[in-house]
């Protein structure tokens, strides 16, 4: 970030169960915190009403007038038109369908305001002040009940022609693969959170040796990818071969998006990829297995570090690069 | 283009048999072209000699002085640092290791010199004044015995990190499929001129009934994507089969291309793509099966319009575009 603007930016990480804000400074250090549940605050006012006594009482906090934030970037799990601001829909968040939520927050805050959708605006937090600090052309997928991603270009997100861009959980590993209603063979259809566990249990039911069995007492409904991923730590060889699996399906799709877009790293958050090591040591092998030799050696596939913080300072991280 | 800049630019289509060259106006329109032997100018210092004296031909031809060059922009076929203007090393042509053409060919000609690879050169002549004229952000494949390809967001060529992204032929669409020193299941090991051929061949030797066997005289050997071709515009059923087994395979790549890019269109040319709408129909069909709605409907599937002078008319875009 340039430090010659604003020094500040809020950024609101729009959730289906709450709505987390931060108070961001130009270096992506987090300096107050406010968090309210999506349900209390049901319906574009009261939402708006809440966003602002929260910036209130963030600015507050820390001394800081209005004056010092650069804006207010939002990211929610919807589709969005991020040229125009404009929600067109939000997944399970009722009341938000066709809401021009930046012109809205911008009447209501008198403060420059974005919207995106929250991938976006994760991967914008994770590659400039996450796990890809100081690159500058960065993927970042996030795995957890869905596989979702965005891309960084020149340090901008990368949005596409119509704002829909960067859905790498739906980029095909296999051309009669499993089909959805996104079509055949989507990453998200072998690695989402449900998959890897009905993969899993489909395994130990045809007779799979596993401590797995044991650790969830013979009731299969217990299994998570949690529990797999502990089993492996443990040396569990049958668990450390599901994410051995996993790894070789993500890397089907990420050697495609570096053979396409030659990033310079993939950032990987999300629960799954909270697992380290276990999932990290085989994803990098079978990508460069499926690389050539020019490709392979010029990619990095990193862990993003922001946690369940990247969306908010991803915000904030747009509302300063807006200034620039 | 600008109309502000210089009117003109050379474009240079380096290939492993020839030499091709071409003048262009700022609307893309060739004015002048010249040719030469790859094998009669071997040699750097031979080359650059043929392409000076190419070039003072076409300007004289036409009347211009080389004050109204933008620039030459030259396509190579191989491995290209474009921001060094320097070639790593090209495929089937000797002697052209670790060269840095683009100042070699400043300090001959006197004008700003532009290097990249074929590919890029192809796609960018394509979008800007081809079949996707008017585009902003759209992907250009070709067809032939290899797949390539090429990437223009914002009317620009998109290179990655280190200039070797657009490699669309190594797209897998396979996770378990075919093997190959670029990875597993790329989309070229299954469309690759040779690749189609063969599944052919194997189809009709397992006994598929189809005119080409009449057609071919029971010498498989004669067998072409041409011929495959001519058979399915007569109605062959076999043949028609065969395009739409190449049309899927195309369009899972596709379809991932579209869900990370979302560009405008996709622009295709290439032996292959020449035979028309035995390949388009079913590929716009077999696309929109396995894309969401949304995506579905915001793109376009269009066909290459310049042909064999692609890489050359590209190669003067990029020149032209250099000077705004």
């Amino acid at each position: 970030m340039k430090s010659s603007g604003k020094q500040f930016a809020v950024g609101v990480d729009f959730g289906g169960t709450s709505v987390k804000l931060a108070l961001v400074n130009a270096q992506g250090k987090i300096v107050a915190r406010r968090k309210f549940d999506t349900a209390e605050a049901a319906g574009q006012a009261a939402w708006l009403e809440a966003v602002s006594v929260c910036i209130a009482q963030m600015l507050k906090t820390c001394g800081l007038k209005k004056s010092a934030l650069a804006g207010v970037g939002v990211g929610v799990p919807g589709f969005v038109d991020f040229e125009k601001g404009f929600i067109h829909d939000l997944t399970n968040v009722p009341g938000w369908t066709a809401v021009k939520l930046a012109a809205l927050m911008q009447k209501k805050l008198g403060l420059p305001a974005f919207v995106d959708n929250d991938a976006n605006m994760m991967a914008l937090g994770e590659i400039v002040f996450g796990g890809g600090k100081n690159l500058q052309t960065a993927v970042f997928l996030t795995l957890g009940t869905g596989v979702g991603g965005g891309i960084v270009l020149d340090g901008q997100v990368y949005r596409g022609a119509h704002s829909m861009a960067g859905e790498l959980g739906h980029i095909s590993i296999e051309r009669n693969g499993l089909v959805s209603p996104q079509g055949r063979g989507g990453l998200e259809q072998y690695i989402g959170n449900r998959r890897i566990i009905e993969h899993t249990v489909r395994l130990l039911k045809a007779g799979h040796k596993s401590v797995l069995t044991k650790l969830c007492g013979g009731d299969y409904a217990l299994v998570t990818p949690e529990l797999i991923a502990r089993a492996a730590h443990a040396g569990d060889k049958f668990s450390l071969e599901v994410f051995d699996y996993v790894a070789d399906c993500l890397a089907t799709a990420l050697a495609s998006v570096t053979y396409l877009l030659q990033p310079e790293a993939f950032i990987i958050g999300g629960g799954v990829a909270a697992s380290g090591k276990i999932l990290f040591d085989p994803l990098r092998q079978h990508l460069a297995a499926r690389l050539s030799p020019h490709f392979a050696k010029r990619i990095k596939v990193l862990p993003a570090k922001l946690g369940n913080d990247a969306g908010a300072v991803g915000g904030a991280a747009l509302a300063l690069q807006a200034q620039e």
